[in-house]
């Protein structure tokens, strides 16, 4: 059975004990921990504070983060995938994201945390059907609202796998999901974070956080640090 | 501007001051009032509590209210538009109901608090037309949870105004709307509370909800009180 969480507010209607919780927020936090792992970085820890994510930067972890869609004073790099891919550099990173790891500190009681992307969907789709424990799909959402991209992604994992469901938020999705099919970019093109994005130059990420199964890879999230699935 | 609140949950995000806001319990407690007042009652009263209920029914009102779909016992009538329709004796009325209360206890800050249903749609949306405020609809739910029908409504109204919007919310409900016009009754059958209400006997009521301008009136609350906007 497969749940469906349109945002952070909502979370509290749901029992994340004994599930595998996967967290959603694609724009850009879960599509840049997906990409860092697959790229080599071979530790990642994400926190929710700027003054968390300066303390691992002292110990010689590489910096990632944004406020408002700019990069924070004094770090490596932004919130970006495509940064992450092209970084030489192969060092342990610390990253800080409001929306999802919000998500991430919510679903500490769950059995499993799975990060989620279209990056990795069917990687991700695959793991959930191997397991034993119900899903929920966690939409990190944006300060608290329904956004458009993570709850068409979780419409179109909800497909992929093809696990039963009953709510109406899961079968909403599955409309989204539905009608976006074949052109994610168009369906996505005038929702609020994508175009709040695309103002901030952007657009390099946008289309990649759009692309599927780009990598073979399930991170998971052991409190703060995330990491590969066996 | 018109504005979307999907759940009760999610109404902190949100400030009602100054706005109109439309409150939405489509099965069946909007329903139910609207059917209420074109029916002729001479006064209502919607409370959150039994026994609230229960004093106005001690000062001579009739009693309508539900607890997980079965009557109230003692009382007059459930939460049905349908048995309100068949009523003969049009006294004062005190009805309970969950979900749609507590949307109206949490929008009491809002300018206008209007009533929506199928049964009215176009006499509400022609109000918001011709008035100033900014628009918020205000989704009832289920036990919190976002809920089919009351989304679908939202975009059916959303598009029968022509206002603009811009959240993902509005989108979303929207893109519902354009799945289900035309066979409104087809697009909800799966639904959560749809089939709830199907195993309590409300095949009649649920029928009768989703039917479009059978009443030309916008009911308005003012604290407890729903009445007949001017």
């Amino acid at each position: 059975m497969i749940e469906v969480c349109l945002s952070p507010e909502l979370i509290s209607l749901f029992d994340c004990r004994g599930k595998a919780v996967v967290i959603v927020d694609i724009f850009r936090a879960t599509s840049t921990m997906v990409t860092a792992l697959a790229e080599g970085i071979p530790e990642l820890i994400a926190v929710a504070e700027v003054a968390e994510c300066r303390a691992y930067g002292e110990k010689g972890y590489l910096m990632a983060g944004e406020r408002q869609g700019d990069k924070l004073p004094g770090f490596d790099l932004g919130n970006s995938p495509v940064a992450l891919q092209k970084l030489t550099e192969k060092k342990p990173l610390c990253m800080t994201t409001t929306n999802g790891t919000r998500a991430l500190h919510l679903s500490q009681e769950a059995a499993k945390i799975y990060v989620g992307s279209f990056l990795n969907i069917s990687a991700l789709a695959q793991k959930l059907k191997e397991q034993e424990h119900e899903v929920l799909i966690f939409c990190a959402g944006w300060r608290g609202h329904f956004n458009m991209e993570d709850s068409l992604f979780a419409g179109t994992l909800l497909a992929k796998t093809g696990l039963p469901f009953e709510s109406d938020a899961a079968k909403m999705v599955l409309h989204l999901y539905e009608k976006a099919k074949g052109d994610l970019d168009g369906f996505l093109r005038d929702s609020s974070h994508y175009q709040r994005l695309l103002s901030k130059d952007a657009a390099e990420d946008l289309a990649f956080c759009l692309k599927e199964d780009i990598y073979d890879i399930v991170p998971e999230a052991w409190g703060d640090k995330i990491i590969l699935s066996a």
